[in-house]
C-alpha cells in the first residue's frame, strides 16, 4: 500500500482524494488544507486525518503527495516534499515565474524524487487514443494540429487577477497538448488575442479569446483557438493531420441520445465542464502516478513538461503583445 | 435519337418530361394529358408538342412511351403500347388488380416489348450503394434487412379511397426493395396495420401506420415500417444486416451544416419529400431506361417485379386482416 | 447501512457485489455460490464472509438479497426470501415456467416483501432518457417503436438448451423495453425466427435470428430484432417515433474518436458486449434497488414485469412456430 | 436572353459553357481559345461558334463574357470587355499582381461595367447556409473563424511556378470566405508555412502547408489551416463561432452511407475535388450572375473583393517570411 497524503481540499483536491480514497493499493492518510474546514470535510468523506504539512513530511508511512493547493503554493511545496524524499504529484502550473520553476525543478532532481505534473489531458482515454494512433502510423508524418479549447463561461475577475493570464492558465494545457501530439519541440510561437466576451477581464489585464500557432523545427504546425466562454458547453476537440491520415477527438455528451422534431435533429450541448469532461482522465491520471510509485514504468508528464509548456505560455502572451512570432529558448 | 412521348402531365409526369427534355440522346416529341390545359403547359416548357395517344402510337418515329397517367390507365395504356412495339415505361403500380396486370404482362410479352415500372428507388444512389455494397460481400451472407419509410404528411382522404390501401400504394415501395436487397423471393408474409394518424382515412378504409415481415426461404427477414406522417421530414433508411457487417443508408438534408447552442447541437430535418429526395434517382431511371431502348444491357425493374410486390401487398392487406402470416402463391 | 448478500458468484453477481461493495449505504455481508471456490474468491475481494443462504436469511442484520445464480433456482430462492422477510432483488428471468413465475410472485405478495426484477437496460442512461423524453413530450403520442438487439457472439450450443430459448433468453430484455417505453400492455405478439448463424443451435432446438411485433389496444406498435451474432459489437438500439417526433438512443464506443484515410472515415465498433456497455445500467440499478430497501419511492421494474416478459417471450415463441399472431391474456 | 462568351475552353471554362448553356435565360453564342482545337470541341458540345475576342467583343448581341483563361490573361481580357461595355465575369485571381488588379478595377469603373470575381465557395449551399445563419442571429456577435481547405494532391511543380504561390492561389479562397463571415475587415494577417509534402515545390520556391490568422480591429479572429495534400479526399470546413452558439459546414460525400464490420464503422471518403464538391456552387454562381446581368440586384462578389483577397495574400506571404504579424493598408 502506498502512503500518501493530499494537499489543498478545494474542487481539484476533492477529485483527487476520492480517487485515491477509492483506490485498492493506495492508503490515503492526510487531508492539509489551510482552511480547517475544508480539511476536515474531506477528510471525513475519505475517512482519514487532518494534518499538517510538518506532519505528513516526517511521517514515514507516507511515500507521495499529491498537490492540489493554489499556485503561489506549489513552488514550497515541491520542494519541502522532495527535501522529504516524497513522490510528488503537483497539479499544474508548476509556478506562474519560470526561474521559480526552474528553481523547484533543480531541488526535485538534487533529492531524486519523482515529480509529475496534472497535465490531465494526456489522460483522456480520447486523446490517448489520438496518441496511440500517431503511434500506430495511422497518419504518417504528423504535420497539422488544431485544438480547439472552450470554457463553458469566464472565470471570476478577481480569479482572473491572479490566474497569470489564460496564457498561463487555460491554454498552458493546449500548449502541453500540442508538444506531446507533435512527436517535435515547438521552436517558435506566435499568438493574437482579444477581449470580447467581459471588459471585466480586460481590465484586469488579461484576455478572453485567443489564437496561437506552435511551429517545429521540420516545419510541422499546431493551431489552438480558446476561448473563455462556449454556449455548448466544454468544447475540447483535437485534430491530428498527417501524411496518410487524419485523426480526431469529438465532443462527448452524457446521453448517446438523438432526438427530431419539425425544426430538426437535435443532441444534446457537450458535457458541461471538466469535472464531468475529464473524470475519467482524473481517474486515470492517479492510477498511473500510483503506479508510477509503485515503481512501475509508465509515461506520465514530468515537471520538464510543466516548465516547457510554462515558457511556451510566456512566449505566446510576448507574442501577442508585439505582434510576432517569439523564438522559443532551449 | 430516341423519340419518346409522356403520358399523364400531373406532378411525376412533369418530372419525367424535364428529365428527358434534357437528355442528350432523346427527343421527347408529345404530352398526352386528358386535361389539354395541363398538356399544352408541360408540352411548353419541354418545347415539344400536344398530342392524343393514337398520335403517338402511330408516330412510327416514337420508339417509347413513359406512362405517369392515373393507375386506372396503366392497363390499358400497356397493352394500346405493346401492341404498336413500343418500349414502355410505366409508373408504380401496374394496376391494383393483380389478374389485370398478369394480363398486362402477357400482352407485353407476346408483343416483345421491353416494359420498366417506375420503381424509382433501385435507382438512388444511396439504395444502389447497398446493393453494390451486397454484391461485393461487404455484409457476408443477407440476414435481416429493416427498411424505414415514412411520409411527411398523409394524403388527401379522397385519395386513399382510390389509392388502394397503404399496402398497394405506399408499402409497395418497400416490397419491391426488399425482394431486390434480399436476394432471394420472400414466401411469406406478415403485417399489422394501425390508425394512429387520421381518423378519415380510417373511415376511408385504410390504416395510416404499418409494420410488415417479409421471410424468404432460407429464412432470410425483412422488416418494414411506414408512417402516412413525419413531424422531421421524409424518413428514408434502409439497414442490411448481414453475416460479416451491416450497411446502412441515412437520411439525407439539403445542406450539410450543424448548429450549436445551449440547447445543443441541431442539424436539418431529412428532406421534405420525394421530390427532393430522388430527384437523381427519377434521373438516373430515365437515363437507364433510354439506355436500355437503345439496345444496351441495363438492370430495370421489369413488369414482374410490378407484379410480384403487388401480389406481396395484396397477401400483406389480407395479413393485416387475418392477424396471421400469409404464404406467397409463385 | 443496509445488510445485503449476493447468491451466485458468476458473472452477473459479481458486477453486483462490486457495485455493492462500493456502495457508500450497503454493508455487503455474504457471499453465497454452490461453489465454495467462487464463493471465496468474490468475498476475497469484496472483503466480506461466505455464507450459506440459511445463514443469510437468519441473520437479522440482512436486509436484503440480490439473487443471481442460475434461473432454475431462482423460484426457491424467492420463495425463500419472501418467507424470510428480505427484499428481494433477481435476475430475469423469474423462471422459464410462467406457473411458477406465478407462484413465486404470490408468496412475495403475501409476505409483503419488495421484489425487483434485474432488467437491467430501464436503467441504462440513454434508454432512461427516451423514457424521459417520452414524459416530456417530445414525440407527442408514442406510435412506433423499433429496437434492434444483437450480441456479439452466439451463446455456446449447451447454454442454448437450458437457456429457454431466444425469445425467454434474449428477446425477453426487448418484450420489457417495449411494454417500458410503449406506456400501453401489449395484447398481441408476432414473431419469426430463423436459423442462420449456427447449425448447433438449431440442432438444440433454438432460433438465432428473430423479428417480433408487438401491437397495444389502440394499435401502437413495437418492432424488434434480435440476432446472437454482431460482426460490429453488441448492437443496443431504440428508435421511438411519436405524432410530433422521434427519440433514439445510438450505439456506444469506448474513445470519442474518428480516422480517416483514403478509404474514407472510420470509427470504433460498438462496445463489445453487455459487461462494457450496460456498467453503468448495473450500477445505477443497484443504487436504485437501495435506495427502494432504505424506503425511498423509487420506479423499478417489479416481479410482475418479469411474469409479463416472459409471458409475451412464451406467446412469441409459439407465434413463430404456428406463423399468427398471438393474443396476450391478461 | 443573355448573349454570352466564355473565354478559355480549359477544366473551369467547360463547366461555365456547360452551366451557361443549361441556362434558359442564357443564349451562349461563342467560346475563345488560343487552342482552336480546345475552342472547338467546347463549342460542339455547346452547340456554339468558336469566335476570337474581337469578334465577340464586336458583337452587339453579346452582353457578357466570362473569363476563364490563364491568370496572365485576365487583366487585358478585363479592360478590353469592359472597353467594350460587357458585363464581366472573372475567375479569381485579377491579377498576381496589386497594381495591375487596381489598374483593372479602375477601368472597370471608368466604363460602368459590372464586374463579378469567381469565388465560387460563396455561392456552396452550405456555405451561404454559414452566411445565413449568422445574419438571423444563431451565433451571436461573431468572434472565432475556423477555416479547413485542403486540397486532395499537391499541383504539378511547374503550375507552382506561375500559380504565385500557396497564399495568392490556394488560400485566397479562405482570406475570401474570412472576410465575407467576419463582417468586418481584417486589418492584420499572420502566416506560417512549410515544405512537408513535396521538396519540388520548395525548390519552386512555394509551399504546400500553412496556417495563418487574421484579425479585425474589434479584435474578431479568424484562423486558416491549407494543405496540398490530403490522403481522405477535398477536406472543405469551415466553423463560425459567436458569443451565443456556433454553425459549421461539414464534409460531403456522394452517398449517405456507412457500413460497419469488425473493425468498426465506415463512411466515404470527402468528395474527390472542386468539380464534385463545388458543382453547386459553379451553377448558382452563374445563376447569379446572370440575374444580375439581367438587372436583378444580388450579392455578388465584386472586383474590390478580388483585390482585397490579393491584398491579404501579398501580406500573408510577407508574413511567412517575416515572422510577424502584418497590417493591412486600406
Amino acid at each position: 500500500m502506498i502512503g500518501i497524503a493530499v494537499v489543498g481540499a478545494g474542487r481539484i483536491g476533492q477529485i483527487h482524494a476520492a480517487n485515491i480514497h477509492r483506490h485498492p493499493a493506495a492508503n490515503l492518510k492526510y487531508i492539509v488544507d489551510i482552511s480547517d474546514r475544508a480539511a476536515q470535510d474531506l477528510a471525513t468523506k475519505c475517512n482519514c486525518s487532518v494534518g499538517t504539512i510538518e506532519e505528513v513530511l516526517g511521517d514515514t508511512s507516507i511515500n507521495a503527495v499529491a498537490i492540489a493547493s493554489s499556485t503561489d503554493t506549489h513552488a514550497a511545496l515541491i520542494a519541502a516534499a522532495a527535501r522529504a524524499g516524497k513522490a510528488i504529484f503537483c497539479e499544474k502550473p508548476l509556478d506562474l515565474d519560470v526561474t521559480t520553476a526552474k528553481e523547484s525543478l533543480q531541488i526535485v532532481a538534487k533529492h531524486k524524487v519523482m515529480l509529475s505534473l496534472g497535465f490531465n489531458r494526456r489522460h483522456d482515454p480520447s486523446f490517448d487514443r489520438l496518441k496511440q494512433e500517431i503511434g500506430h502510423g495511422t497518419v504518417g508524418d504528423v504535420e497539422v494540429i488544431s485544438i480547439t479549447s472552450r470554457d463553458p463561461s469566464p472565470p471570476p475577475a478577481d480569479y482572473v487577477g491572479r490566474s497569470g493570464g489564460l496564457f498561463r492558465d487555460m491554454m498552458i494545457h493546449d500548449f502541453d497538448m500540442g508538444r506531446w501530439l507533435l512527436g517535435e519541440e515547438p521552436i517558435e510561437v506566435f499568438a493574437t488575442a482579444s477581449v470580447l466576451i467581459d471588459e471585466e477581464i480586460g481590465k484586469a489585464g488579461d484576455v478572453d479569446t485567443a489564437v496561437a500557432v506552435l511551429r517545429t523545427a521540420s516545419g510541422r504546425l499546431c493551431q489552438i483557438t480558446n476561448s473563455r466562454r462556449c454556449s455548448y458547453g466544454y468544447d475540447q476537440r483535437i485534430e491530428v493531420f498527417g501524411s496518410t491520415g487524419m485523426v480526431q477527438a469529438v465532443n462527448q455528451r452524457e446521453a448517446q441520445v438523438e432526438a427530431a422534431d419539425a425544426s430538426g435533429f437535435h443532441r444534446d450541448p457537450a458535457q458541461p465542464f471538466f469535472l464531468e469532461r475529464y473524470a475519467d482522465a482524473y481517474r486515470l491520471q492517479i492510477d498511473k502516478f500510483l503506479s508510477a510509485v509503485a515503481g512501475n514504468s509508465v509515461d506520465l508528464p514530468t515537471g520538464e513538461d510543466g516548465l516547457r509548456a510554462l515558457q511556451i505560455a510566456d512566449a505566446a502572451q510576448s507574442s501577442s503583445e508585439q505582434g510576432a512570432a517569439i523564438a522559443l529558448s532551449d
